[in-house]
């Protein structure tokens, strides 16, 4: 555990999220990914707050990483993106982090497919942001900034 | 329309929210509704945003005042509480008065009893924000300050 | 029960019909309620029918007027909005009314989400008009107009 | 397309109709599709209106004649009988057909076993009339003669 | 909380309550509200226990009752009507209530439309009684008065 | 039992089974339909029985059958193959035949595909006779003979 | 009421009742099968009616006491345990008996794993009481002694 | 067909087929269970085959019976009753005995409660005859006497 | 069976096939069904492969002649158009038909309604080719051109 | 509650399991019954415990025995055959005795039918072993052996 | 077709194809991964494709493989193996990249468990080839090559 | 293939299973997978059997480590972890391997969550453990030691 006086919040983009703003914006919007990394990071940095950011199309990598920051991490905030509604590994994940975690999607995911409407992530987090766009990361880090304590 | 200066925001609280504080605070806090209200107005107060408050447990009260705003309001914040599962009757208000709108809800509702994790009303809205307690109410309202327009 | 020479019909429209033509008209149409009244009542006055018109965003209301008309009128013609899908409680209302009476939707619900394609009114009232529009309402009183014996 | 003055309607009656008013008469009346017929056909010579009807036990029969008649009817009645519930054959038919269509069943399907509830048919339709009798005939007859262009 | 010697029961009646003896016996039987209601007062009378009594066609005149009556009274007797099936918020005003319940029905749901086999109350309540008529409401009343603490 | 001339007994086999005995005999045998229907012959004769014998590839084929026979036949002998598993229509027509009718199955049809375990028609048919090979036509022939009355 | 030599009432108890208030009295309480019947026995005497109790673990040992007993007894009151949830053969027992019948549950079914919320037995009783312990089968009997006329 | 001493044909009847002929017999018919068995002995003799026939409200009876007779018998006849719905260990050891049987049931179960419609026995069974009342045991007896080897 | 020296290959289409080209181009494209058997034959021509082909609206016909054609040909391809999602019967043919058989969908049906995405047919046929337009139909034959056996 | 120096483990065999090694050896083995409980006999000895080995086709047999050893043994090892897949009263008597408990296939039920693959006992048993065939009871044996307390 | 200088196609094969030819040949057939990308390679080179192949158990290695072609090549060939049926982020990354895809089966999925029936990648692919084998990359090769635009 | 004198076996631990020890104790326990691994390679040690160990949070490595070792391995441990209940690739590549395999969990999944009930994995591997601790890996080796032949 960090003895730091500054707090550290795990940042976490799922799959396919590093394409945003190039594909697709009619849904995710034309922000990067690096644009909303570096908003967050702002943000951060008046609140002296520590962002750990990663974006990865591997599922083991994600969770390879929750369980690194585990120890040094007072929250998390994700957006598992696919693996929302199949991931039962990085469920489980969150679970063992026993963290305070939000669930972010940029979009309103009960405007699209059934399938996007079942997060199997849901039920092991603190809460969710949905459909709020980039916004909704900024959001959960105030959320997370004040309710977090310093060192988990 | 109004041509007022500053913008207007609806604030409904469905069913048994009045109760809020007093009872069952394992799942809902000890905040009660009142302060609830009193942040939220002290936050609009901030921003040169008016809110209209109505709790009721009455379906179509809540219906009559999204009908009665949706000329003047230019968002809408909603904790349909149980309505959120049945009443499409305030789907079909919210959807008809087309206005940014977002549901919110104090607890994580996908922690709870399954008929609590779907949303009757989720499809018609913006966005969601789930789990976060009070402060579901006061992110949102910092969300629509920004992004709703005054005068709708 | 009325001794009156002529017969009353009992129009009841659900929640949010009261924006007819205002909101949303490529679904629902630019005619607004008061006109579809209006012609209701230029068509019933030609047949020596008396109408009652309730519209309103209480299941409560509509379930009241029903068990007031009941012994009076002689026949339903019933809009439930939202109220199609769920109000069990309009449902049993009508059931105990004992009248003929004729489920009208403006849409062909059957165009549109899965969850309007369930009616639980269906099952008690005579017939069911759906996606002829304003129209509905004038087959369904030229129906009961026929069909309904005066004074019940 | 035919340039004649007046408008041309096909009046489809699905399996087993033929037997209308010999079986059964308790779910499904007295009157006889010849007597139905023969109302329809008073009905739309007072109107202008030529009626080409056809009753057949063969879904392929009337897929025939929804073909042929799609460049010159401009409206269909069709009571697809049992056909309602799994003909999709049928329902791709009357979408090619393009023309404004009523769904006409004699009974109140929805009193009656639950697999009648369900029709392939109803999405592609204009509307639907049911439990109204053979009176649902002449209803739609009128609608459409309002409603529908001549020469399609 | 009341410092009264004697308890107190709050009785409910959902919709359609109100016209019960006067149609469908069938179902229902033959004794009115009236006297049902005059029944529970006699033996209450006979108990030492003091009745609340409401019916209503409203799910907000109910829950508001419930929420009024929480703090003095020692339990609640309860036939939801039609709201069995699908009010959530009742559901949540009994679970916040914490008083102990009982959910009367006058026929036995079972024998009825599948639709009537799910209460969305029986979870949060004491018991159920169902199938015994006007016998069910008296049954609760003996049982409440025995297991219910004065004052609650 | 009437002691006309002779009773007729109407005896359909549906798609596909007048290629019996050629393919698939693992699940059909190995007796061709012309065989069953030749010794089906044989034992009506013994009896007094006329057959009428029709197999169709075509749905209409089928019902346009049993409506002609409806007046004439006492009794229904029928494996609808594949019909059975989707054609409504053919169960509306034998419903309205109102005679006493035996579905029959070659194979036990619940030792194949789950798809094949539902058959629409048995709810209006007198019995069922599954798995025995050609022995249940015999069977039924058996059984009607006895319990059908002459000439319907 | 008849004032007969007696009546006789049956009273059967389901699969694993006879352990209770040895075993997991957190659900079932601490009053054993045993002391249950004495009060059953002290009320039915006071009633002038006598009491035939079984509780067997074998679902043949019960239905054949139904059997043995619809001759003679004039109600049933019984807890199938956990035979509710499938012995269709028990609920053909008590329909073939054509006697009042009672099913009564110690506790609050609905608050329990779902499979506990399916009974088969249900549409074929008089009536359900459901969580009131004990005093289900002693309100039960008051029920059957005032109804059930006596020697059936 | 051997001409070997005899066969022995096993034949069980389930749960409350003992009360056949005194109750229901709107569904089950006057015959009691004792005349189909006289019925049954009769004709077995004139075809020189042996029954033994066992009745059981118990289903590890009917069971026992199965094991026993499996190396004697050269064929089943078993109308289960209401274990048809849910007994796996009946199936299981008909399954087991590796003898041709047959499944009957007096009424067409296809026109009663859908649980009705589903038997966890005919996949291990030869076929099944429904709805021809006592005759079907009759029926089945002919086709085992003609298909079955004798002595196994 | 031919002893011709080339291959015979069936290409059946389904109901509503016919109309392809004029209506809904956007889902099916402006080709018209001359056309693509044009090319079809053209490609069969350079191959050394006699086409025999068939549209209807007729399950029936459609079943004949597939039978027909099963000692002749070596090879299916069929779009069973919306037979595909219930004409058992079709694939009963198909099945009996023991020929190398490929099922071509024009659209991707997985794009477009629910009930679209189930085929009856597939678990019959060789296999599928869905959404590549008339091309799939090209496709279809190259491969059974070189993978069927001539005189089947 | 025994006092004995050693430890006693309750053996359970469900219906049919006493023809193991007789019939359908490709699913179940060779190994006779006997032989598995002489081997479970032989390694109980040399670990100092003590087994009471029951094999009925009666639930009420097994219930009873449960019972019965509730108080004196330290463990069950269960293999319930085919109650495993509806007997809920076999598993209350399991939660009942409060006891170490393992459910014990002999074949991997995941590849048998799907009814197969729930268990309603698996809930409250402390683990399971399948597929390991008659090794599995012994594995069963050494795990009790090791973790349950002598004399409970 | 472009005539410019090349185009690039990129074929994908998911988990486990590269054990193709060695492993269940009964289902995949023995043609080697190798194999089939000689052919694909030789067929590319007669057609001036350039061909990216890829084979992955990483669901991570497909999605950054799709998002690094996504720019340069023309079409993709993909046969994603088990992720067809789970893997929404292969879906996704698919649908970003807008580019003409085909997905290929080398089995016909629809005669094996019924899991591997659904597909959700199906949706967002321009169409789709299963069931003809190794053939089934050549044709979607030619099929794109003839359909897709170079440099995309 | 080896030609090794000893067996070796191996054994795979699925994502999450690292953290085993430190986090959840409740469900999981207190033993780390170094402790379980250790006392898997002691047992393996005296019985003569190398053990290849993995532990990996990528489906990828797991299925890439199961392609690599299943020529030369003769069995397979694996505890799949989440993927248990979503990995199709894994199951794929288990079967693929045609070796012994024992899926193991360390607590009994039947008590947990509705989603951990169903294993994508458990058809295609030998046999389950479940519930049984840590202990459930040293049976599993100890009946693969047994069973599993040298060499594969």
């Amino acid at each position: 555990m960090s003895d730091a006086p500054h707090k550290t919040i795990l940042v976490l983009h799922g799959p396919n999220l590093n394409t945003l703003g190039q594909r697709e914006p009619a849904i995710y919007g034309h922000t990067t990914l690096d644009q909303i990394n570096a908003q967050l990071r702002a943000e951060a940095d008046g609140m002296g707050v520590e962002l750990v950011i990663l974006q990865s199309n591997y599922e083991g990598a994600l969770i390879d990483q929750i369980q690194q920051s585990a120890a040094v991490a007072c929250g998390i905030i994700i957006n598992p993106g696919a693996f929302t509604h199949y991931s039962v590994a990085l469920r489980d994940a969150l679970a063992a982090a026993q963290l305070p975690a939000i669930e972010v999607h940029l979009s309103n995911v009960y405007k699209r497919e059934p399938f996007r409407h079942h997060s199997v992530v849901a039920p092991v987090v603190t809460g969710q942001i949905a459909g709020l766009g980039p916004d909704g990361y900024l959001l959960a880090l105030r959320y997370l900034a004040r309710h977090a304590a310093a060192g988990n």
